[in-house]
């Protein structure tokens, strides 16, 4: 009987660590002005954001990758809209960038929020224990 | 006498020190459907396999890069396939990516193994004290 | 006037919170032949190496970008020769990367200095606590 009671627990405790989630921080560090890699991010985001909602994600957006968060010019404009409304998943744009390329936050997609260097964000999560994820080719 | 003991003593310390490996280990992310980059992936786990016997490595594919682990379809097939016989190298495919590229394990080439999800798997590593790399252009 | 002197004070503080920096370590990761990466890498290390002169940027060239160090190659050695004064910043590259593509000292830009091995050194760095970026597309 002690053997089945052990057994038992074993097994409850074996499914217990499969089903339970540890919590995750990601950044996504992304620079390409390709949108197959815009797209790729969102894909990633998206799948991590439902299997992991105890997680939190954040996509840095900055040099190259700045059409990724205008209106009109990304090619992924409807789901980071919807994605930034989950509470545990952000979109910063870096203002330096935004500068260069003479973009004004009246024209990013809702929901972006800004940061005024995205490396300097990047580091600090790192800093902070977070993972960090590069996206691109 | 007591100095040139000395003397010899440092030397010694820093021959050790010099020639010494100090164990790594390495987590690197590879998403790149460019061959190029499977190319430069293997080369640099070949190399450094090899140079680091103490080491460890992971080679974790997912997103754009699942052409690399697919027999007859990848150009770093035979180099896998040996590196992956090293107990210090491992190359594991993200589940979901082969999934959506409807890849069954027994396409895969001998030694790679599988995870549910290949940037949890980078991040966990990371938390682990890994260090990581982002092969790509 | 108790009100007021707490207002100034924490006025005081705010801008002193933002006006100070928290010096930060950054490993520049570049593996590209692009010169458009080497263009954007060296433009953040400049960016970021004005704006935060207490921090320290340590820019690693491997694998396919050899040609951003080499003299007479570069697109960017006016720059890097420049930066490479900079107390804060260092510019090294990979020694196996040279001996691959048959590239003595001779032939690099001045301030580029050599590792025995570009993987090792970002990993070392890592470990030792500085951030991580990967550059590319």
């Amino acid at each position: 009987m002690k053997k089945y009671i052990m057994l038992l627990l074993a097994l409850c405790f074996a499914f217990n660590m499969s089903a339970q989630e540890t919590p995750v921080k990601i950044v996504f560090d992304v620079t390409s002005d390709n949108v197959k890699v815009h797209e790729s991010t969102m894909r990633h985001v998206k799948l991590m954001a439902k299997a992991y909602p105890e997680s939190k994600f954040e996509v840095v957006m900055y040099s190259g990758s700045i059409n990724m968060v205008v209106k009109n010019k990304s090619t992924v404009a409807v789901d980071m809209e919807t994605l930034a409304k989950n509470a545990n998943v952000s979109f910063v744009v870096c203002e330096g960038t935004m500068k260069r390329h003479k973009i004004d936050t009246s024209q990013l997609i809702s929901g972006v929020t800004t940061v005024p260097d995205g490396i300097l964000e990047i580091i600090i999560k790192q800093a902070e224990g977070w993972g960090y994820i590069k996206e691109g080719q």
